[in-house]
């Protein structure tokens, strides 16, 4: 792609000025299609090495466009945000809803470039980056975004020459971050290697779904112009297709359910008395309270989602483990229908929002996992979007444990006659009311394909850094005490590591 | 309140235990009907000395509660957000959801508490603080919140000994932040000084929509049982009434329009020849640069409401204040129809979640000021609801000036000829078509209406340090420059103070 690339191609101001009318009209056209009435919502990526460059391409498009439905990304500062949250959490809540643009000058690929030239960190594996980066917009798409990857060139000229902070404008002081100015001492040094980095990166993630887009940015006109024609190309083309493209998953999806169900695996009449419960759960108790307030918590977090059969008791094992927890530290967070806002976002947002700070716990009561069960077997996703939703999640949980959180997944299993007793408990119980609803029964009536699911959902989810524990919760006691040993046991391997 | 407490009220462990599971179903039966179908939320504040004693108590209500509708609040860590937003941002941010329980263990008294005993700011005004709190929580109650304040008192022995930490389970090791420690040794050196404090705080901040209830916290059984009896009852009574509650306005509203509407002292006719207006553009914008770009703005914000009738040129005034603003310290944010999660949350709560941090800038297409416009006008608000909001309003801009942000109020004024010309040509402009809908004809009809409900507003919420800027806009050309000029000049005598 670069090797035949012209980096020094121009366009007058002349031309421009003759060309920008009609440009502009045709590109608010297209953006009031969006707006009013498409389901998809536009990325914008743009790279290069000139900050500048970046910020003033930005700017035009931000004057071209309708900027109350267009909403620039930067990270400006060495925020507070990238010590105590994941490194993905930020790009996930600056993700545009559908039908509005997010306009992206700092990106998912800025930590790779700075990892693979500033060579600071000696475990960095720039193929295993990318590969995440491939998955991540992989998801984007699949979720329907538009995206759009500008790689704005410079000739090796101007690359060699010093910071553009004296070419620009001086009444236009864009700042420059540290960030910017490391990055752009070290491509002057060795142009060679940046040009191989470009490479290796558009080479590996240049996909059809998230084209990389080069374009020459030594003449700003040329630049701005073809990065608006470019734009409004895909737009229109976009916006023309009567839905959104669905890739045919890889191979057709097969449930491993006939070798035998996991949930038979489980011995679901284990039992505990109540002295040894009452014993066992407050050592337990005292240990997870221990583990998450020493010093050594202070960098990790932790993540447990408490998925079950209705009425299997998550509810009361929360309590439990809420006991455990310093409530200034920690939360729950239900986990129902999604809000229109949440809707209007690809489907992990809304469990992104809640991800807790280093130090922190959340617990989920119920999870991203609605999308392999209740979403499946109810038909609220349809078939590719639970079956490609496997893969999401583990490159989501990915994503969490790479950055130091501990995730915990819990299933509570009960079988069919347990359940009835409960419902018909709940019902007779004030204080139980809220438990129980007309879905719960719906939902028994699907017992069989809910435990297919459930069987999908462990074996394809199980991964080495979070692997399912299957609780057997026919008897509420030792329900308790191994959710609350499951989850400091893994929190003790976690900190041994 | 103080002179007849005693502090030595306690309830054995046997009692405690006898009454426990009484008040626990009563309590989840309460929340159940508050989770099922009120449409209020519930603020309890835990206030006291003793970061312990609050932690503990609040890790009772967690477990008693049902905890995935009830959701804790505490600052724990000097955090950026502190620095980098206006104090009162981060308790909005944290306000529960109708339906919802809000715990704070931390609140907007803290730093009034902190302010008023460690007297490190020379500058500190404890009467001017309490009065900003009586009209946030007034507000509060307003919007519907049921609030309760808990006052967690100790005797003067335990005041006097040393920090908790050793009383405390050595198995419940709950972090005290350095903040609670430095209150509590200024609490132990002069205890009177303290109990003076809470005397005025209580007696300024104790009403009837949010009252004080102070809580002998010496013994822990005694304590926790009497917050939930406490707050079981304001459940439960608050539940039993039809509807909030509507405190009348002290005074009833009279638009203040018969003396004349302040937009009539606008001179439409005023306009700009092309080339002064091309110079005066460029220079302004470039002043918009230079001073939103340098050392001084750093410290601060710039928030802009952007309000005007109807084809009045917002868009396009809007459009030329973002090019003098760097696209990665800035956004624009569309102000239209509340979602779901908005409607949920106070009336202000929506634009607090766009406020900027410092060094950035918010643009306000339309803002706050709908509640007294299009709400009023079209009947979307209540009387009561848009009469209140006023001082609402002045309130919340004291909130963020107060902070360091500079906030500018735009008016842009056309006259109903003018409208109509260009309502025409929108709808025969392709790319304007965006800008026309049947609202803003059906708007136009009531052209008077808006026009009292501008004055009234203009006159009603100019403040010393957030005044109204009414800009004649018949002349887009010369309403652009005044835009900017506006922006500029307030931005200016802000930067000098």
């Amino acid at each position: 792609m670069f090797e035949s690339f012209d980096t020094r191609q121009t366009l007058s101001k002349k031309d421009f000025k003759a060309l920008e009318p009609g440009l502009r009209a045709a590109l608010v056209d297209a953006q009031f299609e969006l707006v009013q009435g498409a389901d998809f919502p536009v990325l914008i990526l743009l790279s290069g090495f000139d900050a500048l460059s970046r910020a003033a391409c930005a700017k035009q498009l931000m004057t071209w466009l309708d900027s109350r439905h267009m909403r620039p990304f930067a990270i400006m500062h060495d925020e507070e945000a990238a010590r105590i949250y994941p490194p993905m959490w930020r790009y996930w809540q600056a993700l545009p809803t559908k039908g509005n643009i997010g306009l992206f000058l700092s990106t998912w690929y800025d930590d790779s470039i700075r990892g693979a030239l500033l060579k600071s960190d000696a475990g960095f594996d720039l193929d295993r980056r990318l590969d995440k980066i491939v998955r991540f917009e992989d998801m984007l798409a699949n979720e329907g975004a538009l995206i759009l990857k500008f790689l704005l060139v410079e000739g090796r000229e101007e690359q060699l020459e010093d910071l553009k902070v004296t070419k620009a404008s001086k009444h236009e002081p864009w700042k420059i971050t540290e960030a910017d100015k490391r990055l752009r001492t070290a491509a002057r040094k060795d142009y060679d290697a940046v040009l191989d980095l470009a490479k290796t990166i558009v080479g590996v993630t240049h996909k059809g779904y998230a084209p990389w887009v080069p374009i020459a940015s030594t003449n700003e006109e040329h630049r701005d112009m073809a990065v608006g024609k470019s734009l409004l190309a895909a737009l229109k083309s976009r916006l023309e297709r009567p839905a959104a493209p669905e890739r045919p998953p890889a191979a057709p999806f097969v449930s491993t359910v006939k070798d035998g169900n996991v949930l038979d695996t489980l011995d679901l009449t284990q039992t505990l008395e109540r002295d040894a419960y009452k014993d066992a759960l407050k050592a337990q108790r005292r240990k997870l309270t221990r583990l998450t307030t020493g010093k050594a918590f202070e960098e990790r977090s932790l993540i447990v989602a408490f998925e079950g059969n209705d009425a299997a008791g998550k509810g009361g094992a929360i309590r439990r483990v809420v006991q455990g927890l310093d409530p200034r530290l920690s939360r729950v967070v239900p986990v129902s229908k999604p809000t229109a806002e949440e809707d209007a976002h690809p489907y992990l947002w809304r469990f992104w929002r809640h991800i807790p700070r280093r130090g922190h716990t959340t617990l989920f009561d119920r999870s991203w996992y609605g999308r392999v069960l209740v979403e499946r077997v109810e038909g609220f996703a349809k078939s590719h979007e639970w079956q490609r939703a496997y893969d999401e999640i583990c490159a989501f949980e990915q994503d969490l444990t790479g950055a130091g959180a501990i995730v915990v997944k819990v299933w509570l299993a009960i079988n069919k006659d347990e359940q009835l007793a409960r419902f018909q408990d709940r019902e007779n119980t004030p204080h139980k009311r809220l438990k129980i609803t007309d879905e719960d029964w719906r939902n028994r009536d699907k017992w069989d394909d809910y435990r297919t699911a459930v069987h999908d959902m462990v074996t394809r989810t199980s991964t080495p850094c979070c692997p399912w524990s299957l609780i057997p919760a026919n008897d509420k006691r030792f329900a308790r005490v191994a959710v609350l040993k499951t989850i400091n046991d893994r929190i003790e391997a976690a900190l041994a590591d």
